[in-house]
């Protein structure tokens, strides 16, 4: 069986990333990052995203990206909530973490390597998203190219692949493929800002397009948002 | 005054980056790992070596690299002690450590993106090393990319440069440059296997090439070995 290494956030994407890597075969080996993120929250939705869809093993790598701060996902601004989905701008909001998928990949492939999986798997999207530069396609390719040249494995010809099978889904297409794969969302978080007892802001940019996902999807939302529809 | 993040892992080599970099007018940010390697004295030494060559800052990430093993660095296999330097294969040796180099550039990048700096320096080589994939110049330009293309920095053109003034060095080049702009290398750390007292075993690659290149210099090599030169 063919082992992958599967970014897992806890959120909705890459919950279904993982469900799409086990209907592939793979042999999964999730992996999160505890990097002092506002919605740690996050991180007990990956443990049990990670059980309920049968990944053999979860790692939860820690080190601390506050030092560096430049976001509002490591407390550097507040976390924005736009009025509404189409406010969302196209420009890259200050929730982008400076550096972040790169520093996941990074991990992933290390670890990647010694398990002797070649396929690492996430869970980015350039459709309904929020404007990062290390989600697009030409980025990935590049990190492919550093996973190539830059370990024993690559060198030696067992290349690395990077597979982002969510790239150029919309949301709503993104939870259809999960539904009919069988992934619970009432398990996965995807806020940005959850008040104290871990629940959903319903405002923030991620709130925003899961709404319309499943909105769009026709897929009754399981999240309980703290500011509701109509809010 | 432009601004730079100096990888520094306490050894002879980042120290003469260091050095270099200071040379050139940089204010210089350094940055070293705290990843459980079995020589973590080095890290004290980087300390030591981050103030003295007048680095602006000093910051060691820590995050743990053991849980992935494959490396004699991380506690997977012993460290190897060839007979003599010539002895040191060109095929990639136990101590390295998968991704290694692509983890750490990934939290400069994160680092640097926030500070404004976009130099990147490191002191990998090509010539005197132990044959890591990612001390390479073409591994060096895919990072580049990645940098590039994965921040929002590169996205809006104002882009980064992973700087590696080693590169095509010897070691004993290395060593009459640092001299030159007053390195003290007594107080750099090389060796990969250091006795309970921080002392430099004097026979692992790391020990055997920095012992040939002060020897290649006709520089006093100012290090204590457990093993001496007849050992």
């Amino acid at each position: 069986m063919q082992r992958a290494v599967v970014l897992l956030s806890g959120g909705l994407d890459s919950a279904t990333c993982l469900a799409v890597a086990r209907a592939e075969g793979f042999e999964c080996h999730a992996m999160s990052f505890d990097y002092g993120q506002r919605h740690r929250r996050e991180l007990e939705a990956a443990q049990v995203v990670a059980r309920a869809l049968g990944a053999v093993d979860h790692w939860t790598v820690a080190f601390d990206l506050c030092r560096i701060g430049g976001s509002a996902l490591t407390r550097g601004f507040e976390v924005p909530k736009p009025a509404s989905v189409e406010d969302i701008g196209r420009e890259i909001p200050v929730t982008y973490v400076p550096g972040r998928n790169t520093i996941f990949l990074s991990f992933a492939l290390s670890w990647a390597e010694v398990l002797g999986a070649r396929d690492i798997v996430l869970g980015v999207n350039a459709l309904d998203y929020s404007g990062y530069p290390d989600c697009r396609p030409e980025y990935l390719e590049a990190f492919e190219q550093v996973a190539n040249l830059g370990t024993k494995a690559g060198v030696e010809g067992d290349r690395f692949r990077i597979r982002a099978p969510l790239l150029r889904l919309t949301k709503a297409e993104i939870i259809r493929k999960g539904v009919a794969l069988g992934v619970d969302y009432r398990l996965t978080h995807s806020c940005y800002d959850p008040d104290p007892a871990g629940r959903a802001c319903g405002a923030c940019d991620s709130c925003l397009l899961r709404r319309k996902g499943f909105a769009e999807a026709g897929v009754p939302d399981p999240t309980t948002y703290v500011r509701g529809r109509e809010g």
